[in-house]
């Protein structure tokens, strides 16, 4: 580690090189751990920027884990898991927690091939249980080196629907599978305190056979001074949205509430657990987000995700920025757009502030949905509102609307329902890296019949969508665009509907013609102004669809270029794919034509800048000259074929 | 209608032409229709086939939800929508339907194209109380000709995650919304009865919003003599999978359970919750699937679905077969694999049935897991299975697929763990028409990093693959194969594993090169012997794999010849796009090639005879001809460009 500055003193921590470390220790020296690893975090997230609010709510829980169980043996299975940093630091990538999210450093999630102490990735909601529960089935099968199968959830990916099915289905099959449900929410205030850790303490030194019965009758066991608050402990047990009755009839065994940062509860129900458990069980731990960083405990997002920051203050350092980003252009001229149309509505899927809509729904917040971690239900939901005559747009990412597609397909494509999708994150997404990316939505909207598909070259035309999309009655449209801030352009006052399947000529050359699909024009551009200062001077066009296509301009360029490259912001099968289908079709290709489609590599691309990954993937403006001069004959030295 | 023989006498129906005839009958006299209903929704599918015992299950409640609510202007939404002929016949197409799940007839599904009393079509599982939702949601904000929203949704159709994301959200809104929960699952004993329907009774008399009230506090109400059996009755509910507290703790309104085949119980819930409720109610129907037909009710599916039959013995006649189903090999075949590797396992999603794996089921039991109508956790339970060490088969639908793709991608392909795909259903799929035509795969998943992709020209190949697919353990693999039956080739005694990334030879000619992918190789061979007659003797070859693409094969075949085709029972974006991107890298198209791509139509297609349907796809044999006659500049009379 390079910058040891505020560093704070861990030396218990330092001790720790694996979490076989963690056996030797006393309680008392855990939850001194515990301490270390929360400043140790704080300290490391400072300096890189990340999720933290997450981590610092699971210290506790992560040690505890770690001490209790043989890991990696046994599969800890962190949803989400931006929650894994100080599980990071206790399994032996303490010294690469500067490189965390950045180019060949750490992933900012789980991630299989870092780590044996990653038994399975995340970073989409709500999987953990169903992947938990593949362990554990494995296990019951035999299958070698496979001990407890161990699921970390948070409450609010409760609300996906995988995580019913997978608690659904464990519950039928009745095998050992431990569960623990991260409870955080703020909404719900914390039964934590004496009583009802008391009663999880019961609960937890009961024989497992008795605890159900224990769990229903343990009013009656208590000495009499202690029965009325049992009872209230109870009580709020069940108030709770997601009460311990829920688990239970899904076949679960259920502990809790108990008090996340609670060291002693949690090692003896964890132990108590390991020791007797037969069946699927639920632990519910009641947790802070953000805990022991004042700074964080004190916003309204509990430190979610965070630029670096100094320690004391909390105050975030950003870069300066010159263009607004293509989300908070979204979400003004859907604002714009919906001043004048009250059908239009607007849905968002637990990501209010990623996709813009808080502010569309400060402004109308009776036309604003947040459905939960619940795509599926959302596109479905849009379908619904389309059908009642409304004009409803879903914002969703490009890789969370994979939770959808049926829905896209079998809801709203074959019913032709004009819902909007607004795809933010198209293309490659940066520190997130290859979970987040927007590589498929191309391919597997463009072929969907009643479709219409746009991308946004820049922000301007980002504004000419959403009112293109807002005008469009006919049927399902989508349109997508980058991560990130706008290049800079002049922006319209409000955007203007475009010509449904017209594309726009950029700059009218000779030889080669490059057809660009979204926010790669930029490079293409500059790419161009590099080969006019060797005398070549391709012809740029922005094709905004990739369905319909705008046949003449494509056919146009065609016939008058010997070359035509399209380029996009995604895998093949997409844009470049249509576009050879075409040609294809119209015998362009029989007399020959040096074709060539530039899309996203037969690869997952992990995290760096989006400059970087995009030089991964072979589509910046180096890689578009490259690419003219092979298709001009021009000699290239020391690109790649 | 032409075959009016054993047609019952429906003297009360016949006057019925439209749901608001139902108004002016009294509630004797809805009986009766209902009866009548019955009888000829009997009588109609003994001659079309279809599904029966569904919407046997729903009659009185069809009958009960048209008399006492307004539509369409209510929106009365099927979930799965396979129980709705009953609700055609009743809604102004009792007289095409003979025309049933036939070509240019009615769907078997309902459908907005066909009539106004269809507000949604579905035919995938648990989407209804989301589109339910999007309605009701529609009519708070002023959407014009909108009352209200009915959800009717199957016990089974509950375990699709999506529902419950449905029900947390509508909850959450509280907004009137109604969820008729038609149970009628045989494994819940149920608790019908005088005593639970006096129950149900004395719920739907007390005003609503004393409605929780009186649930939780009924058992006081009752006098004494009947306190008993209330809180037996009361037990039973809670004792239910899908209990009363469930839906209560996500903010709905219980009813329930009553005799959903109790036309007056029925007539008066609905009654008074038209009247009453104010935000999200739940009813809870038990019914019986198959009711009042005996054959069907004797069944262990209930009827399900079925062939023409005699409507006295149910006996089913259906056509001689010479070659045996697709489904049927793959299953044979797993079980010759898994009798070699216990290390292999199935996973189905509630079709054990339709993928085959009931027979796998009866050899391993152990081996073998119905996840329920849950896709998304069916993937990534495969998912946790593999990183175990274990090797699963995920046998599901091309359709049905699409509801886990999320899952494929970011738990399966990104994480490169071996999960193999059987995925049956592949292409267009006759009666049940565009809903469940697999029309997407190969696109969806052919462009997927780490996958390899294999599609079965016939069912000896589908043995082959089978075995590839299980000795693959790289990573993810896919194999696609049709519905129906086989062509009859000889078939191994075992598989034998293909070399990845390799097709095969199939015929040497000249000129023209027909490159297929999957089952359409029987009419490429159909069409080459018709095009040899005119002296014209195209090269075949069958490709096999569409990832990793056989370059060797295909660039040899470019250069073999003037004319190179590619053909696919799937969407454009999938194989023939892989080909064009790999001929434009290579410079194939620069010196000119005939390339063209036969792909499924840019259009849903609806149910019909397969043959049918791929003839409006234009991918039969008469197509095939046709594009090589063009392609040899053949003048072709009457046949499309």
């Amino acid at each position: 580690m390079t910058n040891q500055t505020n560093r704070p003193a861990t030396p218990l921590l330092d001790r720790i090189g694996s979490p076989a470390d963690l056996k030797a220790l006393t309680d008392r020296e855990l939850r001194q751990a515990a301490d270390e690893l929360r400043a140790d975090t704080i300290w490391a997230v400072s300096r890189t920027g990340g999720h933290l609010g997450a981590g610092l709510g699971v210290v506790e829980l992560t040690v505890a884990l770690h001490a209790v169980f043989d890991t990696p043996r046994d599969k800890l299975i962190w949803d989400v898991s931006h929650q894994c940093y100080p599980h990071k630091i206790l399994t032996g990538r303490r010294d690469r927690m500067l490189t965390l999210r950045q180019k060949d450093g750490l992933s900012g999630f789980t991630k299989r091939s870092e780590s044996p102490y990653d038994p399975f990735g995340a970073a989409h909601s709500s999987t953990s249980i169903s992947a938990a529960l593949g362990f554990a089935m494995g296990r019951e099968l035999g299958a070698p080196g496979v001990g407890d199968a161990i699921a970390v959830i948070g409450d609010g990916a409760l609300s996906g629907g995988m995580a019913y099915e997978a608690l659904n289905h464990a519950g039928h099959l009745k095998k050992r599978l431990i569960v623990i449900l991260n409870d955080n929410e703020m909404s719900i205030a914390p039964p934590v305190g004496a009583m009802s850790s008391y009663l999880s303490r019961l609960y937890a030194g009961a024989p497992f056979q008795e605890f159900k019965a224990a769990a229903k009758g343990a009013v009656g066991f208590l000495p009499p001074p202690l029965q009325e608050g049992a009872r209230r402990a109870k009580e709020m047990l069940k108030g709770l949205a997601v009460g311990g009755t829920l688990f239970e009839e899904l076949g679960f065994s259920y502990v809790g509430p108990i008090d996340g940062h609670d060291m002693d509860s949690l090692l003896q129900i964890l132990r108590t657990v390991k020791v007797r458990a037969t069946g699927p069980i639920l632990i519910h731990a009641i947790t802070q987000k953000g805990k022991g960083f004042r700074p964080a405990e004190g916003r309204s997002d509990k430190g979610h995700a965070t630029a670096k920051f100094d320690m004391i203050t909390g105050e975030q350092s950003k870069a300066p920025s010159n263009a607004p980003s293509y989300t908070k252009v979204f979400a003004q001229n859907l604002i714009k757009e919906a001043e004048h149309d009250d059908r239009i509505v607007a849905i968002t899927a637990a990501m209010p502030d990623g996709t813009g809509l808080n502010l569309f729904a400060e402004r109308f917040p009776k036309r604003c949905f947040d459905v939960g971690i619940a795509e599926q239900h959302g596109v479905t939901f849009c379908a619904g509102l389309a059908a009642a005559g409304m004009k409803p747009f879903a914002a969703i990412y490009s890789t969370f609307l994979q939770r959808g597609y049926d829905q896209v397909v079998h809801d709203v494509a074959l019913q032709n329902l004009p819902v909007r999708f607004a795809i933010d994150r198209a293309g490659l997404v940066g520190a997130d890296g290859a979970t987040h990316a927007g590589s498929f939505d191309v391919a597997y909207l463009s072929n969907l019949p009643n479709f219409t598909v746009m991308a946004a070259a820049d922000e301007a035309e980002l504004c000419h969508m959403v009112a293109t999309a807002a005008a469009h009655d006919a049927g399902p449209i989508a349109f997508r665009f980058p991560r990130g801030e706008g290049v800079g352009v002049e922006m319209p006052e409000r955007g203007q509907p475009l010509e449904i399947g017209k594309g726009r000529m950029i700059h009218e050359g000779e030889r080669v013609a490059i057809l660009s699909f979204g926010a790669r024009l930029g490079e293409v551009r500059a790419a161009c102004e590099a080969l006019r200062a060797r005398g070549i001077d391709p012809t740029i066009a922005d094709a905004r669809f990739s369905k319909p296509l705008d046949r003449d301009l494509i056919l146009r360029l065609a016939a008058e270029h010997e070359s035509l490259i399209t380029i996009e912001e995604g895998a093949v099968g997409g844009f470049g794919s249509h576009v050879a289908q075409l040609l294809a079709q119209e015998g362009v290709f029989d007399t020959g034509l040096r074709f060539r489609s530039m899309v996203l590599p037969d690869a997952f691309i992990d995290q760096g800048g989006p400059r970087d990954m995009y030089a991964s993937a072979g589509l910046n403006a180096e890689d578009i000259e490259a690419q003219v001069l092979r298709l001009c004959d021009v000699e290239v030295i020391g690109k790649r074929a």
